[in-house]
Parts: structure tokens; C-alpha cells; sequence
């Protein structure tokens, strides 16, 4: 199920599969995003840090959350972490997450994890590392488990009032993290709506189909067509669901905590992270929900790390920015 | 639990727990209405007729469909079968959806049963049977099980583009169904949205909370403020949850999938009727999903004659409508 994703790429990654010792994977944490930082913060990226003996930490908040996780590392260890400290007074928790965003553009760091302000980091993210071009506003990608395997719901809370041209960027986006992440060969994108017939859902969902219907999406991918909140659920109408923000958010928390109660509906165990990639920005930006645990934002900052090591946003952004040049995606005036 | 619920209206309609003889329910059921009729609205009308003695159906649609129940209807019982035939030439299915909702209008049903298309049911009811003063767009209200109990969750699929007074009608009807239905004497409403702090949602929920918080609710209501996703699948933050109908509707048929695969949040077996009450017009409408099954619509017609023998939306108007005349409640000028 390799298809087109860039072959090469793996060789050189040392992603899990590897015998190689994987490669070095620099994390800018931001210790006081979230409901319950900085200290779940701190659990969360000890416990990243103990599992992965090439992952080092760059520390970014103050100097006393710093100290927290500094005060359990090993001092043999102590060369896999460094710190951005911030002055605690008068300190905003969007700074850190800014600070962060910057340490990623300036080359401190390969990648951001954050589970602080959503639209804050999304704007800092932006400006920090920039763009691509005809992304107006970058999503976050989640992923969910299914009855018949993992799929991408975007977008989760970056752009919450999108017009359909919007969407349908996030289409050619949410088809290149499956083709990538997901290694899959023609990744079947769907549109979220609330009925298959024509004329049904809201004014968004009326004015997108036929939008979506003229789309070329990069990566061998294909427009499903209309999906419905079953779909999510049982998997086997498309790889990719595209939505608004505000629809995907309350979808990927009612579904995550109905199966963390429950059980993921394919059976088994495998969860993916409780983690959000930011696509169509220069860099690797990883985001946590406010609410997250120590565990989830250790996945997240071993997601993070996966990323990297992959160079999947660079992969991505072949496969996006390559098939822009064609004249039938100018989704973006 | 009782509190302020119109106890005399219990004494007279002999609900499950009552001793006495139910009394009768004239349900008139749109036999072309859903994805897969007549076929499985004729199994749902089967299945509803044999378990409760003192239903009787209403069939509207083509002579071939009521046949295909009469053909399985005992001699003895044909006197609690009526049909209202229309001509099979040239039928629409929203025609039949129509003249359903004008045989409970004009006396000849108690209420309606469909599966059919949402936004002609919605405009048809309004029309046929008339809305309430103040309510815009009728929203539909589902049942969804919780972790914590059963919850209220409107609109889910009628309302797909409101404005903030809609959505605080809706909060107002969604009070008095949990007053009168699930027999709450104290129902919280919550706002669903993407995060808990000021200025997180889309513009509609941005505009709402300030409406929403110098609400007078009725039924005893009060505003329990904003919740997310999760807090649908807990159920301890709010017994209502009001949101537009697309996201409503989207993480309705989310969760009920789910839910069905794995099992209700709270455990048990008790899972509500997957159909949803119109509220806000002066009649018994009950809506199922398109997709719905013959058991679904089973228990769309039980829930009908049961909401019908409570004389529930009676009840809910009283509530809702001796609140209105208060100053505080011009919700909608």
C-alpha cells in the first residue's frame, strides 16, 4: 500500500520498523499550554522522554516549571534537554507557545508540541514559520480509530467559520497526511455533511460538493463524496473527513471519549494519539487538547518526534505544492 | 424527581408503569418516507402494531404499501388499521409526508411518524399544524445515552443555519422536553461548543453566550453554561444540550453508531428510541433517520404513542408558553 509516498523518504528516518537507531528528534515542549500546566505538562514529557533515548527536550516556559522536569532527569541524561526560560512575570501563556513556534523557525528545535490556546497557535505558527501557499487558514489534523481502520478528521478547531474554498485546500491537505502518515496508496477523501441527497446540510455543505466534485487532490487521492457522522464511526466510506472546526472539534471529543470509555470500534488496542499535526505551515507543530493527560501529551510529543523523523510535512508539502502548479486546483484566489 | 411536572397529566394516559388500560394511539405513519421504504416501514409498523395492543395505525402512501401491512394484520385486528390511499402516478414522497402531518391536523391521527426528507417535514408540520409563538425554525430534539443518564440533545437536523435567539428558543424547548419526558425537575441546559474560556467557538457561538446566560428558562431550567464534545458522553455538565442541527446532527449519528457497536456509555442495555420529537409546533411529530431500520421505526411509532398518552407537548407548551409572557424572554422579536 506504498504507492506514490515518497520511498525514499523512509530510509533515511529510522522510524520504529528500523534497525537503525532513530534519529535524533528535538521537541520544543510548551510547559504551560493547557488546563492543567505546567505540572501534567511535566509528567507528559518525562514520560516521552524515558521512552525514547533519542528524543531531547527543549524546555520552554519558566524557570521553575523547567526545574520540575530538570529535577528528574538523570544527570547522565541531562545533555538531552535544554530550556528557553521566560521571565514568570507578567508571562502569557500564548508567549510560550509563541516562543516555542520561534525556537522550531529559528532551528532550536525540529518540532512544537503545545496543548495551549488553539487559535494562538495557529496565528504564532503562521507567522513564525510561515504558510504555504493558498492556505489561508492551516488545520489540525486528528486521527481517529475506526470500526475499519484509522481515519484523518480535519479540520479540529484551527478554522472554525470556513467558505468552501477553504475546505477544499483542507481536502488536498487531509489527502496528503493520509497518503503519508498513512502510507496509503489513493487515500478516498469524504465531505462531512448531514444527508446524502442534493440541496441537504447548511449553506457551507450546499456550496462545497460541487467545489469538491472539480478537485484534483494530490497523492492518487479521490473525492468520495458526502459522508455522514456514521461514516466516522464505520470507517468504510473514506480515508479523510473534511469538516469545519467547530463540527470536527465536537466530533473528535465525543468520539475519543466514547471510545476511551468503551473501547476503540475496530476492537484491539491500538489508539492513535490524542494529537493534532497543524498542516500547510512551513514546520512540524503538534497540538494537545487543553484537557489533555500526562499520557496524551507524551503521545504527543512521541508523535511529534515520529513526524520529524519521517519528514512528513516536508513530504507533504511535495505532494500539495507540486500539484498546485495545475491549473485546476486554484482553490485559493 | 418530579418537582414541577404537570402531575395530573400522568394519572390520566397509562404510561408503561400504569395498571390501567393504555390509552389508545392513532398513529399516522408515512409509509415512503426513508432511504429504504416502503420495505422497512412497513416492517417498523408491523413490529409496533403486534407489541402494543392499543395502537392504531394510520398508513399513508401508495395502495401497494398499506397493503403489504394489511396482508399481515389478523382478521380480528383490521379495525385498528385505517389507510389514507394516495394515487402512486406522479408521488412524491414528501407528499405523503404532507398529507400525514394534515390527518393529524385535521383529527384523523394523534400523531406522525417519518423517516422522510427533515427539511419537508420541518415546513410541512409548521404549516399543517402550526408552530408556537416565537419559534422560528422547530428544532428536533434526540435522546442520547450517557455515562451519566439519558441527555437532550437538539437541534439535530432542522436548524442547520440559526442565528443566537434561535438557538435560546431551542434551549427553552429543550428545557421543557427534559421537564416533561424525562420528568427532570431541575434540567440544566448547556451550550455545546469547542472550549470553555470567552471568544472560543465559531461566530454563532461567540454571539450566543451572553443570550443564553439572561435566559429565563422554564420548567424550573437553569443554564449550566458551556460544554464540549466530551461532556455529551459523560452526561454529568448538562441534561440539555443545545447546538445548531448540523453539528447536532453530525455527532448524533456519531454517537448512536458508536454506541451501537459498543454499547451504551452507562452501561445496560437501555438505549433510547433513535428518533427524534419536533418541537415547538402544536402537534405529535416524530422524525427517524433515513437509514433508519425496522426496529429504529418500531420504536419511532412507540415513542409517538407514548409521547401522545403523556399528552407531552401539551404539557411542554404550558411550560414554555406561560414563561414567554415574561419580559425577560423576548427571545425572538
Amino acid at each position: 500500500m506504498v504507492g506514490r509516498v515518497a520511498p525514499g523518504l523512509r530510509r533515511s528516518t529510522g522510524t520504529p520498523a528500523s534497525s537503525a537507531e532513530p534519529v535524533t528528534a528535538r521537541i520544543a515542549v510548551d510547559l504551560l499550554g493547557g488546563d492543567n500546566a505546567p505540572a501534567v505538562v511535566v509528567d507528559g514529557a518525562l514520560r516521552a522522554f524515558q521512552d525514547d533515548p533519542s528524543l531531547h527536550l527543549l524546555l520552554v516556559g519558566t524557570h521553575e516549571a523547567a526545574g520540575a522536569v530538570l529535577a528528574a532527569v538523570e544527570p547522565a541524561e541531562r545533555d538531552r534537554v535544554d530550556t528557553l526560560p521566560m521571565p514568570a512575570v507578567e508571562l502569557h501563556p500564548d508567549d510560550v507557545a509563541r516562543a516555542a513556534l520561534r525556537a522550531v523557525a529559528d532551528g532550536l528545535a525540529d518540532a512544537v508540541l503545545s496543548a495551549g490556546n488553539t487559535a494562538a497557535i495557529v496565528v504564532s505558527a503562521a507567522r513564525a514559520l510561515g504558510r504555504w501557499p493558498g492556505v489561508r487558514r492551516p488545520p489540525l489534523a486528528a486521527v481517529l480509530p475506526s470500526a475499519a481502520g484509522r481515519l484523518v478528521l480535519l479540520d479540529v478547531g484551527s478554522a472554525v467559520d470556513p467558505d468552501a474554498p477553504t475546505l477544499a485546500m483542507h481536502a488536498r491537505l487531509g489527502a496528503a497526511y493520509a497518503a503519508i502518515v498513512h502510507e496509503l496508496a489513493e487515500p478516498r477523501v469524504g465531505l462531512l455533511t448531514i444527508g446524502t441527497e442534493r440541496g441537504k446540510g447548511d449553506r457551507l455543505r450546499r456550496a462545497a460538493p460541487d467545489l469538491f466534485a472539480s478537485l484534483d487532490l494530490p497523492a492518487g487521492a479521490r473525492y468520495a463524496g458526502l459522508i455522514e457522522g456514521h461514516d466516522v464511526v464505520l470507517g468504510d466510506a473514506a480515508d479523510v473527513v473534511v469538516t469545519d472546526g467547530f463540527t470536527g472539534n465536537v466530533l473528535l471529543k465525543g468520539l475519543e471519549t466514547a471510545y476511551a470509555k468503551l473501547g476503540p470500534p475496530g476492537g484491539g488496542t491500538d489508539v492513535p494519539p490524542r494529537a493534532a499535526l497543524l498542516l500547510g505551515v512551513a514546520g512540524t507543530v503538534v497540538v494537545c487538547h487543553g484537557a489533555a493527560s500526562g499520557a496524551d501529551l507524551a503521545a504527543g510529543i512521541a508523535f511529534a518526534a515520529r513526524m520529524h523523523r519521517r519528514a512528513a510535512v516536508a513530504a507533504m508539502a511535495e505532494h500539495v505544492l507540486e500539484d498546485q502548479q495545475s491549473p485546476h486546483n486554484e482553490v485559493s484566489p
